[in-house]
């Protein structure tokens, strides 16, 4: 899978670099193996590696164009890329070719609160944007773990989800309108400025969530809602992770209360976490669950009250609230340290973000502790428990046989997941680490629809070859 | 268009009809004149006529299989329908052929609150379905006018919207997978049980909105969201539609409130509506906004004040506050009394479903009346403000010149909502009403694309033909 890392010569045609050169200033085209090695790889925990043969890094729409258009002239894989934070392989450069770095295009062109838009380029970062609309009194909900450095182009082509995705949906619900250069360069707007438009195919769906490999986002226009007045936070401490999974019930459908978050750690992360920050987690907690409630002050005084009372009876023996931002951020920083601190456990981690029907969440982690004690590999959860997305982490060592097992698991829990109706992917993608999985949960007519959809937007195979679909 | 209406023999292939006879049972295959009439239209304001050759009456997915290998074995078109209360002709079998008549697949198989889902048969109607799962406490929002006769295959088939689509979003935003039998008859599943997935390709998504050109529904499974604890509304009365539209700024702009509708009615629909039911119209009023909260109580209370108040430094001159269903109601009554009443101005009404940015709602509003002045043609407007979508409406008579009138000032108000980035079609469809102006909106290389997506997924042609692309 690595193809000749290390210091494999680019075998780049040289007309094609020449191209390249013309077409976007040899400042712009990086073609030193330092320089690719940067480009070899993405957050995906597998690990996995190859070298691109030029980086090329575009400023505009017509860059991209002229770009693609010398990929589809000489054949050659071309590669887009944001900050590279995916955690399924959607930016590794397979097969070699093109990196298409688009981060230089990181202006936020238009915020428009009157219309509830916004128009950005793909390379502004998720946290910045975020920030940027609050100065308006707005929202942009989609909140991906990575919202620190992830760009939105990448959370376009994953469709992004995160925090707060049970209450107000993923960034697929965000997306009006994208600017898009096809696989033979040419330019395409897919949607509208307006909030509603039903004109023809739903394009623009099709290209979220395509994982960069149906085009390259040049150009995005966002949703944007207005900002709720206020949020506070509960953090439940449990005794079981089970009484926590009835909690967040009792939360949803019990008290028919839609928190912002509603986020699930099991036992062992929490052993992981333990002394990290200013959070003094009791001893016995083997769950905890952070709740957020926003919108107007008292909604949220209410929502806070009815959290505080389903946990109670859900058998929660410690609650504390968080009512400023202060004291949310320091239960957050517990919450995001927890999938770096389970290195703490093992040497290696395969964190696979699974999301079933929430019914179904207790069959599955019951399922996967009890293969954890069968092949002794530890195993970890936690997640969006509130849209029953649960990040499962199998933890263990640099061991050909604990590999082996954690294989065995990872088939076994992704067809629990596929039998109970859920997803092996609720927010990553498929990318390159989930293709030899997708057959499980997509049968053979709907694959080869997939696939045949790919066949006519990329006919050559050039955009992002090697992601979503085996060979 | 209206192909040998009155008294047309069917012309189907005698084997064809032997085998769709076998496939779903004589008393299910209708061919007499009489009935074939009653599938020769819908809800379109154009009257268009076409009749089909036979209708046939499925009940189950194999059925609809059955009937779909017969029309692609014989290359015939097959039309899907429900209620047929579409507004773009997306169900009038303009090419003669079959109508598969989905109505009786009308089984609401399953409602599960713990996972917020529904799964349904495409002939349930849409009231029905809101009904029912408000007994678990649940909410389905997408709320098209034709709510008490639509199905939710139709709903899903043009992503209809309605009152409910700024706050809560539009059919596309429930669906979470659809059963779909495909121009070949083979059956796929998209999507899944789980709130989330990214596993592939968008396909879902695809075909919500395809106007029943891709493929037939068979089964849906849709998203639900806890039932708000209380709404109440307020009705206000401007001397000015553009002080409404104003107000409509100041409510979700001034004081960030989403409400869950958000009504506007101008001074010719009022004047249409005066008289019927209990609210008595102030003579003075040019418009009126019709705005609900919904929530908590106390958002409800407070939400109500901040309307009012926006309202009122909107310049609304007298407010009505309804607090309990029945006062509600009888606001409701006038609001949705406006479109037919307005056949009382004219006997003949084209009512077009523009979206735009809410900021260009004025100038377009405006451009409609100065039309209406320079032709003298009556002209209304109504619709869902809060996200830019405004029904405007042509009234006239049956008058060659009048109409020749209306045709000239629909595809200036068309050029005019595309040029400030809005949409021909915010919730009614492209179908066949519009076939002819969808290139105004979508350029050549995105129109191909969507025609490349149809010749893929149905290369004979055979399903819905005649809609969306002009020939």
């Amino acid at each position: 899978m690595t193809k000749g890392l290390a210091t494999r010569e680019s075998t780049l045609n040289p007309s094609a670099l020449a191209e390249l050169l013309a077409a976007v200033g040899k400042e712009n085209v990086l073609t030193t193996v330092e320089d690719r090695v940067c480009y070899s790889y993405d957050a995906t925990s597998t690990r996995q590696r190859a070298l691109p043969d030029v980086v090329v890094k575009a400023t505009s729409t017509e860059e991209v164009s002229a770009v693609v258009k010398v990929a589809d002239k000489y054949n050659i894989p071309v590669y887009p890329c944001g900050a590279r934070s995916g955690l399924s392989g959607g930016a590794i450069p397979v097969y070699g070719g093109i990196v298409l770095d688009t981060t230089r295009m990181n202006r936020i062109i238009e915020i428009n609160a009157q219309d509830l838009i916004a128009v950005v380029e793909p390379g502004v970062i998720t946290r910045r944007f975020q920030d940027e609309v609050a100065k308006y009194g707005l929202f942009y909900p989609p909140d991906p773990g990575s919202a620190e450095f992830s760009t939105l182009g990448g959370n376009v082509a994953e469709c992004s989800g995160g925090m707060a995705g049970l209450k107000y949906g993923v960034t697929r619900d965000y997306v009006l309108s994208l600017e898009v250069v096809l696989p033979d360069g040419s330019i395409i707007n897919t949607g509208r400025r307006s909030l509603r438009t039903v004109a023809g195919y739903d394009i623009t769906r099709l290209f979220v969530g395509s994982e960069g490999t149906l085009g390259v986002f040049t150009k995005l226009t966002l949703h944007l809602i207005p900002q709720p007045e206020k949020v506070e936070a509960v953090l439940a401490y449990f005794h079981d992770p089970e009484e926590a999974v009835d909690a967040a019930d009792g939360i949803i459908v019990g008290k028919g209360i839609i928190p912002r978050t509603l986020e699930f750690v099991d036992g062992i992360c929490i052993d992981s976490v333990r002394g990290y920050g200013s959070v003094d987690i009791p001893e016995k907690a083997r769950a905890f669950l952070l709740v957020e409630v926003d919108g107007d002050k008292d909604v949220v005084e209410r929502g806070i009250l009815g959290v505080e009372s389903a946990c109670r009876e859900g058998g929660a023996f410690q609650i504390v609230i968080a009512r400023t931002f202060e004291e949310r951020e320091a239960l957050w920083a517990v919450r995001r340290v927890v999938s770096p601190a389970l290195f703490k456990v093992a040497g290696r981690k395969l964190n696979e973000d699974i999301c079933v029907p929430r019914s179904k969440i207790k069959e599955v982690v019951r399922e996967l502790y009890s293969l954890g004690k069968k092949y002794s590999i530890h195993t970890a959860c936690f997640g969006h428990i509130g849209d029953g997305s649960v990040h499962v982490n199998f933890l263990y060592g640099y061991d050909e046989k604990e590999e082996a097992f954690v294989d065995k698991m990872l088939w076994h829990i992704f067809r629990k997941v596929v039998s109970v109706g859920g997803t092996i992917t609720g927010e990553h993608g498929i990318g390159t680490a989930k293709a030899e999985y997708l057959p499980l949960e997509i049968p053979p007519r709907e694959l080869q629809l997939m696939k045949s959809l790919k066949k006519l937007i990329d006919p050559k195979g050039i955009i992002n070859p090697g992601k979503i679909f085996l060979p």
